[in-house]
């Protein structure tokens, strides 16, 4: 009845690319439509389909869901993937605010000036704050919380798997997070997204840049 | 037993702000601890208080709550505040997103170098793309979702006390919204927190700025 789960983005990761990763995980089917022009854009704002005139906008159980978090949570919640109780609940939401403040930091890249200081910044932040956090975590226990599979790990495999693009080494120092990588990567869903042809996006180029500065019409650099 | 709650955060608003209007809707008595010096915030560090490095932090029930998101939603959780079921909880935080972002912009003002810049920018992306969302929301319910209170209109009536601070007459186009905040504000616990001597904040001035400063060891702008 709800028919199929339909994402609206742009061709790239940007921060759907977690909702991907989400659905993917919960073994969700989704269909994309990619926005490459402005005209696009507007129509959907005519339509009134963007609440806060922003994507991602994911049309699912006869909804039209905007807000990253808030679509993440609710496909967390909906498929047991967002903590068995409020504790665990809280425990998710916190290494998921983590991670997802240190994945912001390497979507916004494209969009910077002083890219070289960003990632310096970047590398530095992710060796010091988040990583060790996320590594004594995984010290015995495979997930990060309550014994079982939850969106945070679904968001720390992602972002690992980022970082490493951008710091080849950078899990060296983190044996417990490569561990959890490896893990993870075995799940078959996951498995079969990792691998060529999927719906899983690459690293942003120009033509991903230049796309959403015209559907928004922007100008670079605005970070 | 688990002790009351105490707030380890700035003598300011900043991140907190929405963490103690939260509780002081749900009833929940609270002490603060300021930070004021880098001493105190380096001991935080090494005694493991400070989970990613950053406050706010709440002590409660027995746990060293960090990231401002997971404590709204675990506060919210705990003293129903975050909608009936899973489409209400959804809408909620879609809701409380948006707030957030708008509350945000206003939050990182007193960093920013071309404030009037951005002034300008939070109003036209109030009156244009928040407000009209929530002011709809508010034609007939008197509650953003579900016909109940939520986290989602305790950040909607601080989100709009905060934007008539800057622009006095923001909510002359909103009728709905003033009736909004004329109902809240006659709940007790918010008419108490929005007297005099109160433990809700003034606006931000030089000396919260500085102190920012100087416990982090940043330099301004930054933004």
């Amino acid at each position: 009845m709800a028919g199929k789960v339909v994402l609206h983005y742009f061709n790239g990761r940007g921060k759907m690319e977690s909702i991907r990763w989400l659905l993917t995980v919960a073994e969700v089917e989704f269909d994309e439509v990619f926005l490459t022009t402005r005209e696009q854009y507007l129509k959907l704002l005519s339509d009134g389909d963007l609440m806060f005139q922003q994507v991602p906008l994911v049309k699912m159980d006869g909804m039209k869901l905007v807000q990253t978090k808030a679509i993440l949570n609710y496909i967390a919640e909906k498929h047991n993937l967002h903590g068995k109780d409020l504790k665990d609940k809280l425990m998710v939401n916190t290494h998921s605010e983590g991670v997802m403040d240190l994945m912001e930091m390497i979507m916004m890249l494209p969009f910077a000036a002083d890219v070289k200081t960003k990632l310096d910044n970047i590398q530095n932040k992710a060796k010091d704050r988040y990583l060790p956090v996320f590594e004594k975590a995984l010290s015995g226990p495979i997930y990060l919380v309550g014994g079982r599979l939850s969106c945070a790990d679904v968001q720390l495999l992602e972002c690992t798997l980022m970082l490493e693009e951008k710091f080849a080494d950078i899990l060296a120092e983190f044996p417990n997070l490569k561990s959890f990588q490896g893990r993870m990567t075995s799940i078959p869903a996951v498995s079969r997204f990792l691998q060529p042809g999927s719906k899983r996006k690459p690293q942003p180029d120009g033509v991903y840049v230049k796309t959403i500065m015209e559907v928004f019409d922007i100008k670079l650099p605005f970070l």
